[in-house]
């Protein structure tokens, strides 16, 4: 009998993830055979590790999804050579949290990984607790990774987290990138994996449930007073009864879309924008004028950020603002921006600077 | 003492909605003044009709919106040159609805619109009660619009109806074109105009209100059998929640930004498409492997619908599985889609072609 379907999923979605880092061949100390329907699977030894394969590690927090993904990698590293680690982020947020870490230490070390390190990490205040957290845990994965030098980091994200973070970008109004959600790969040299965001949390549930791995579930993903939990909990669960199922399934291929298209138009906007300006590098009116709109935006948005507007606190109104110094020209005066930018209409071009810093 | 804000604001939105049709000035034969603040607006009596004045028409359930926009229009005609008719539809799907279309009819009437009608459908059944009853209304508008001789018809659908609309488009999760909501203007030479997509319902209802309006509440609004209806009552309101205020505000400037990204990329898809065809006008593999995703795909999409695909039964993952004939080639066969069309991969080249109906 062949592992049970959640199983065959999650690291078939692993295989997937690291197909270019798979050699395809178990590492040469391993005497694991590749995997097959009907092979026994239970009891095999963790094989010693090859250190001249390629490292991957797993951030694990010792929930459902990730404790599901660290035993995908778990499984297929060593048939597969490379070497399988792990990582877990103690944010100290909550009492006992040292002692929790330790545990999903002492887990991911009993499923053969190895190095599994816990990182203590110090959250700033940044951007509000949710961003705060999530910046100190990449800094530490992204330390670790350096550290260990390790090929990928693969996160636990689901199809379910991935339509969480689409609802969350639509409510921030600014458009197709901010309805992309995570991407399968990012950060340097697409260091980071989501093998899972085609995978629903409740498939990873149950492959934790049918290995009998111990979860471990995070107060915080149920504390109302957290914006993502309260999509999960009561926006998602309202828009299933009112649009029908199939809403998370909806919402994560709105993010691969969006991505596509936020791709190509941002590399559409970045070819275009050197031939709309003049020698001096101003921004021409006459040349963008004719423009798409979405192009348009782009590369004013663009050379905004280039003078120094923050891009956090740039929004579609501001960019709308500036695009009707081209397109709804009435002799308006210069328009005050995020980031003491401002933007003004000069002789058929457009002036974009940052004021000086006011003195004292 | 000049109108009530919320009616300012709705005689402001019509205004812009009309400026390509709206002269500036009154009417040969009106007596009115220009609006100006402070100017007195109660007791003027509607003016004649001239007869040689573009007419605009509004479409009028008698709800509040539609009543709103049909006083602005009775409002702002006469003073800018043009003549304001009215247009109810009588679905026939409530008992009593002639009644109620005649009520809407005499209070348009009331108002000054002249020509005012009541037009009575018949529904069919294509696509559901909500797709049918939308058809077999502007179908009658269009009927209306062409025997009155009308340059631009009115629709009173406010930025809240935007909103629901952009949710109901992500629920089919079928992209950026389906996130753009409505057109401000759309139909044969734009012929209809949304005055309201940038107005809050609430702000017309109080239009309303102030102005002493009689509005009909459609209990279809309210009956959780509509898939709008859900959306408007529950989902909404949760997503507010959830979310925080703004929710509608973002979901109408994503419609905006989507279409304006739609547009670009339709635009990129359409100039690239005659490139990249061969002489007996096949797409070529080679020429369409290095264009982005979301412009090649834009391109398979097209090439399917000109095949006779129907364009409501095509879905991203239909569009997906004919690009891996182009970016995951490894021998597979014809693909089967709707409409009987068939795409393979023959030659280096993409064959797509719509089947022989079967016999008998």
């Amino acid at each position: 009998m062949g592992p049970h379907p959640a199983v065959a999923a999650i690291r078939l979605a692993v295989r997937r993830a690291l197909s270019d880092i798979l050699t395809g061949l178990p590492s040469p100390r391993s005497s694991a055979a590749p995997e097959a329907p009907g092979a026994p699977e239970a009891h095999r030894a963790p094989d010693a590790p090859d250190t001249q394969a390629p490292l991957v590690l797993v951030a694990c927090s010792g929930g459902a999804d990730s404790m599901a993904l660290a035993s995908a990698l778990a499984f297929e590293a060593p048939r597969r050579g490379v070497r399988a680690g792990g990582v877990t982020v103690d944010h100290g947020l909550q009492a006992g949290s040292d002692r929790r870490a330790a545990e999903v230490v002492e887990r991911l070390t009993a499923m053969g990984l190895a190095p599994v390190e816990s990182v203590r990490v110090a959250i700033g205040r940044a951007g509000g607790p949710e961003a705060a957290a999530r910046d100190a845990r990449y800094a530490a994965l992204d330390e670790a990774a350096e550290r260990l030098g390790a090929a990928a980091v693969l996160l636990g994200h689901t199809r379910d987290d991935q339509a969480e973070t689409v609802l969350l970008g639509l409510a921030r109004g600014s458009g197709t990138r901010s309805l992309s959600g995570m991407a399968a790969a990012s950060g340097r040299g697409g260091r980071y994996r989501r093998p899972f965001l085609e995978v629903d949390r409740q498939v990873a549930r149950k492959a934790c449930m049918v290995q009998s791995l111990p979860v471990w579930d995070d107060p915080h993903n149920t504390d109302p007073a957290y914006t993502r939990s309260r999509v999960r909990h009561e926006a998602l669960p309202i828009l299933e009864k009112a649009l029908g199922k199939g809403v998370v399934e909806a919402l994560a291929r709105t993010a691969q879309l969006s991505r596509d298209d936020a791709d190509a138009l941002d590399a559409w906007a970045a070819g275009v924008e050197r031939t709309v300006r003049d020698e001096a590098g101003r921004l021409e009116v006459a040349k963008l004028s004719p423009l798409p709109a979405a192009v348009r935006r782009r590369i004013l948005r663009s050379s905004l950020l280039a003078a120094g507007a923050p891009a956090g606190s740039l929004f579609a109104r501001h960019i709308e603002e500036v695009d009707k110094l081209i397109t709804g020209w009435h002799g308006q005066g210069a328009i005050n921006l995020p980031g003491r930018v401002e933007a003004r209409r000069q002789d058929g071009r457009l002036v974009i600077q940052q004021r000086a810093a006011p003195l004292g």
